[in-house]
């Protein structure tokens, strides 16, 4: 755990708003190793008033798909326009933690010694509080170096990656004709998250039909959130290029709808309405783990309400009554 | 909300323990409209104990696929075998809440008068805490009255169902060939939870494909629990009766398997580390509801916090702060 004084963390998030890359780095460690602590909540409290200029475009699919090639080329077009930008890249399903830090250093290696684009593979093995928790927070500190865009790159799989959109003002869907990734798979909260389709390696067989799928989806859907914007689609081939342009103006044309008539400001209070929930139910599991209830408790206990020998609606109450009076090591 | 001394719930518990279905109703009602009341509460904590004894057989998958009509297939071989039988029933997609009573009784209806059968429709809507924790406390009152049988049968769509069916000794999945329902649709969680497959209305084509992507799946993946335990795929056409008791027997050698060496034990087990924590979750955000977050100040926050006129990362400390030393009406 990294200690700070309130002073040396003022002075962190002064050099990362300054455009100091190592700073940056340094405080994305903080939040991203040392959640809960004094110095993460610090931190996070100064970067979060500086977090709102960021546009942030979050990029969803199946591995495979073509995610991390597109956001490059991305990034790129952004770069070559003038633009900062940031990426918070989160792959649950890797088997390497420390090891996504070399990752990036292969992988954006085009972007190395620009000032102007910072990157960070999130290591989630072991992210306390939950994975989407942990993403918005490195975020927070990512956006408040004031970068003009800021990709957010996740597996979409499961409810942790559905959250982590849920931080996006503007969502990319990733499909790839033939690998069986069909609408059919869009079926858990993807669909009314979705902003633009794309649908990738379009040079492959299938590419036509998917795109008709996802058109004829789009005419029998109303998008629940928006029902005057009907999600694009639009067809790339990230490894050439092709159609990378086309995505780039689909996504400038939806953030032009997004900032007419406050309607950014409602999806991000709509968003913020289930963060904060988020948030508070995150520090509140941190808080139970905290007061005791430690893994070899935990699966004792849960040995035990097995057996029936311990009654869970019993202990429930209990234990919350322990943490309440604050009684340090409640031995539930 | 019902009101009901401790002298009162004993003598219900003790009538439903007696296999009064008036009583067992009644106590359902309770913990199903009146979540973290002090009624349901002490009438869970009475029904905990008794309720290790019913085995728990969830079933899940999409809409249509047939699981109603295999439930009430099952249940009837039960009962002519003459074991006790119980469900609850989960859609939450279903429009209707009061609704779904009257459903019952039409579905049920050959049921009728069957004291040894009590089944129950889950009203979701506005279930507070989660509907994973409405059906966790329903299915303990109905297990408690001692029925040999539990069904559990739910919509296998999100998070909340792979919790649901968390809940289960044995689980199957229901798939149907043809609905774009194939292999790719079971990514989401619901793989490592499938004891059985069933491959129902098995006489529309691409039963035996369907049923073929099956098998070369299970021959790919261990499943993660028990690597001995390779899912069975079972064909049926519920609507004629057509396998259904070739899966009763699948089942019943899955509950062998599982009666051996400990592994129902472990199972729940392990189950119960989750669904504890999956408690205490849900009573910290009831708590936090109770605590003066209503709806429409939540939403107020959302859009000062999307303003950025207030600060998340300070307000969480606070929040908790007060909700500890018991401020009731903390103005967050």
């Amino acid at each position: 755990m990294i200690a700070l004084v309130n002073e040396a963390i003022s002075q962190l998030v002064e050099r990362l708003r300054a455009g100091d890359s190592r700073a940056l780095g340094r405080a994305v460690s903080i939040v991203e190793s040392s959640t809960g602590t004094g110095a993460a909540v610090q931190l996070l409290e100064a970067c979060f008033p500086l977090a709102g200029h960021s546009v942030k475009i979050g990029i969803t699919g199946a591995p495979g798909a073509g995610k991390s090639t597109l956001v490059d080329r991305l990034a790129r077009q952004y770069r070559d326009a003038g633009k900062t930008v940031g990426v918070v890249a989160v792959d649950p399903s890797s088997p390497f933690s420390g090891g996504a830090i070399l990752g990036d250093r292969i992988r954006f290696q085009g972007f190395a010694q620009d000032a102007g684009f910072y990157a960070r593979s999130m290591a989630t093995r072991g992210a306390l509080g939950g994975l989407a928790k942990a993403t918005a927070d490195v975020a927070t500190v990512i956006a408040a170096s004031g970068k003009d865009l800021l990709f957010i790159e996740t597996v979409g799989v499961g409810q942790d990656e559905v959250d982590i959109m849920r931080l996006a003002d503007i969502t990319l869907v990733v499909l790839t004709p033939g690998m069986g990734d069909d609408v059919q798979g869009l079926k858990a909260g993807i669909l009314e998250i979705a902003d633009i389709f794309v649908v990738n390696k379009s040079d492959r067989e299938g590419a036509d039909r998917l795109e008709a799928e996802l058109r004829e989806l789009m005419s029998l859907t109303n998008h629940p959130t928006e029902v005057e914007w009907k999600p694009e689609v639009v067809k790339t081939v990230a490894a050439t290029g092709v159609g990378v342009a086309e995505l780039l103006q689909a996504s400038v044309k939806f953030q032009k709808w997004l900032s007419c008539d406050q309607r950014l400001e409602v999806r991000r209070a709509k968003q913020w309405e289930y963060r904060l929930m988020e948030m508070l139910r995150a520090e509140l599991l941190r808080e139970i783990r905290d007061s005791g209830l430690r893994e070899s408790e935990l699966k004792m206990l849960a040995s035990q309400i097995a057996a029936r020998a311990v009654n869970p609606y019993r202990l429930i109450p209990e234990f919350l009554a322990g943490m309440r009076s604050g009684a340090s090591g409640t031995n539930v």
